[in-house]
């Protein structure tokens, strides 16, 4: 059995969000919003609950992160632990009929089971946008340089968007390694950021101490665009050559979007264990320890769904955002009329004039009220409409 | 076993919102927002999860309507039924220590589980507030005139506020009936509006002839003030009579704030089988044939989560207010540049330059469109950036 709940209780890694977190998370959600509107994404919403067996398995995130339950036709439905698969689904049933490139947009909050209490939330907003249909690396700079614009408009300096290409992975990791399943162990360490475990992993591997060197290197394959030089020393396959080439024009793209100062690469970035089929990335802010947000190109998910198309996107966590924003200020905007009952309507005549000068206005019954004291502290300004009108 | 899912399928009730209908959504959040701000009440958000044994018992949505889910620890969870008995403990927990007044607000989706296809959504969005810790007559006339200026403000003209008290219906049931049971069955036919059933069971009752007919009168209580005269014949008790004291005084109050236009009487509603303790009501609009939304005094609910105080709100369903509104008018705002590479960097100054005046501009490489014809169709207009210049 399980123990009895207090009242209060909240299942573990849900959280309340307060009027002052609130309009920080609205702050972002509606300037970020703004800034993808302008650039002709269009939002969208699809339900809080899919289908295990469809949207469930093709999202891809670790099965005991899920949360799942049975409807009433015995089918198994999960909480979306993310919107990329929800607007796939959306995508390839009603959208994409055209052909045509589709710019949709969300913000959603996505669900991810937690095992222990003080860890991360189960539940949190993402804000984001998908590019369907573009297979053009045009597509992905845009994407990159959206993502940049939309948090440079909020406010936030100093992060670093960090490129990669899971293509360049793919091809070390199988011409020194020979074959998939070797590779896939290889890449959930780098999925993992468990770098310690790659090169003792590394170490143990039954390879030639040049081809060990190579998989090592890749950990050094970090920096600015000269990185991508490097990174033409360690692949000989066609494929790996053909990633550093993407690359190469993706920069000058960003050149002219006139975003590289944000931008740096990372060879042996693997974000996501199965969408990610060409460049990815994650962004970083300063004093965050993990990544605001990430994306990438994933061209093989809406297959999945019936109905072949390229694909590019980002999310960005809103909780980490505003913690990389750093603390907002608390302010107090609200006037309070504190009234009587005799002088009811001078204080509806009072409260309408302000609130059509934009000003937030509570009309409060002093009967309403157990200490005044404590009830002015709230409010920025109190008017008293107290007794006869003299 | 359950038939195989095609992957396009969404759960029972479950709908995507395209472009179209989110810009509505958008505008009606927002607009309404914006008033309920205006009267100083702020916004704050609850998980979507809760624990069933705390708010999901609180909040008295009947149990075949709830979805539910097991966490690790063996508790049961249920996905929110609604945003009062989540506000209700996050005031009782953290907000309402000084024992003033707290006017909150919410936008969030609550979940209703559905027996059958073709039937309601399972999952629909409410935006509404909550007075908590004020037992007067005026935080009930706030929060039903703030509630007609925010649908008006959307652009809502033609609608009713049907106004009860379920202190009435209490005192009646109880002065004929004789105890709870009996008034709680013939309440739940007033809760469903199975106005025959109604009927029928009192014909049923072994009661005298003048008793019956006190009941069957009571359905014929509605109307302007003028019913409020004819409800005081039925009733003999004191608290029948305090009730009508009280909403004779909730209407001077609402002409004082001009919103009498929309008022009308309803003796016998009855909105929720559990929550309501006094002054209730219900929003109608013509065309629609549920309530756009509801609301009243529930004076005991925060008592379960150990802290008493009186309180009052209202809930509005969007997709109804939606409904109501009438079909918006759809409209390509998007100006789209179609572009080759060699003239990338003309597009995004372009770009740059619209979008700093507002307007919304699409980035389209030429090689990512399969179709031009199709693909210009989507845009008010295009700007064809193609070529070396001239």
């Amino acid at each position: 059995m399980s123990r009895k709940l207090f009242m209060f209780e909240k299942p573990l890694g849900m959280r309340d969000t307060l009027p002052f977190l609130y309009k920080a998370k609205q702050h972002v959600r509606r300037t970020m919003a703004n800034e993808i509107e302008q650039w002709g994404y269009e939002f969208i919403e699809t339900p809080t609950l899919e289908y295990y067996e469809t949207v469930g398995t093709a999202s891809a995130i670790d099965d005991h992160q899920l949360f799942k339950l049975l409807d009433q036709q015995g089918h198994t439905l999960v909480l979306r632990p993310d919107m990329t698969a929800p607007i796939a689904r959306l995508a390839a049933s009603k959208l994409y009929e055209s052909g045509n490139p589709l710019r949709l947009a969300y913000h959603a909050n996505v669900f991810r089971a937690q095992q222990r209490e003080g860890g991360r939330p189960a539940e949190f907003e993402q804000i984001g946008v998908e590019c369907i249909g573009d297979g053009t690396i045009a597509a992905d700079a845009e994407v990159i340089s959206l993502m940049i614009a939309a948090l440079k408009q909020i406010g936030l300096d100093r992060f670093t968007v960090t490129i990669g290409h899971i293509g360049y992975v793919h091809a070390l990791f199988l011409d020194i390694l020979g074959n998939e399943e070797r590779s896939n162990t290889l890449r959930r360490f780098l999925y993992e950021k468990n770098y310690v475990g790659y090169r003792e992993h590394v170490k143990s591997l039954p390879l030639s101490s040049i081809d060990k060197q190579r998989l090592l290197n890749l950990l050094e394959l970090r920096g600015g665009a000269e990185s991508i030089e490097r990174a033409l020393e360690l692949v000989d396959r066609e494929n790996g050559i053909d990633t550093i080439a993407e690359l190469e024009q993706l920069y000058e793209h960003l050149k002219l979007y006139q975003v590289t100062e944000h931008i740096k690469f990372d060879f042996n970035l693997v974000s996501h264990m199965s969408y990610y089929t060409g460049i990815l990335f994650e962004v970083y802010a300063e004093k965050v320890g993990f990544p605001l947000g990430n994306g990438g190109r994933y061209d093989e998910l809406l297959e999945k769904f019936e109905r072949k198309a390229p694909a590019t996107g980002f999310g960005i966590r809103v909780d980490r955002l505003i913690e990389a924003l750093g603390e907002p200020e608390e302010s107090r905007d609200i006037h309070c009329i504190i009234f009587s009952q005799e002088r009811l309507s001078e204080a509806i005549q009072l409260a309408n004039q302000r609130r059509k000068n934009g000003e937030k206005v509570v009309m409060q019954h002093i009967s309403g009220i157990e200490n005044i004291d404590a009830c002015a502290k709230q409010y920025h300004h109190i008017t008293y409409l107290i007794g006869q009108n003299s």
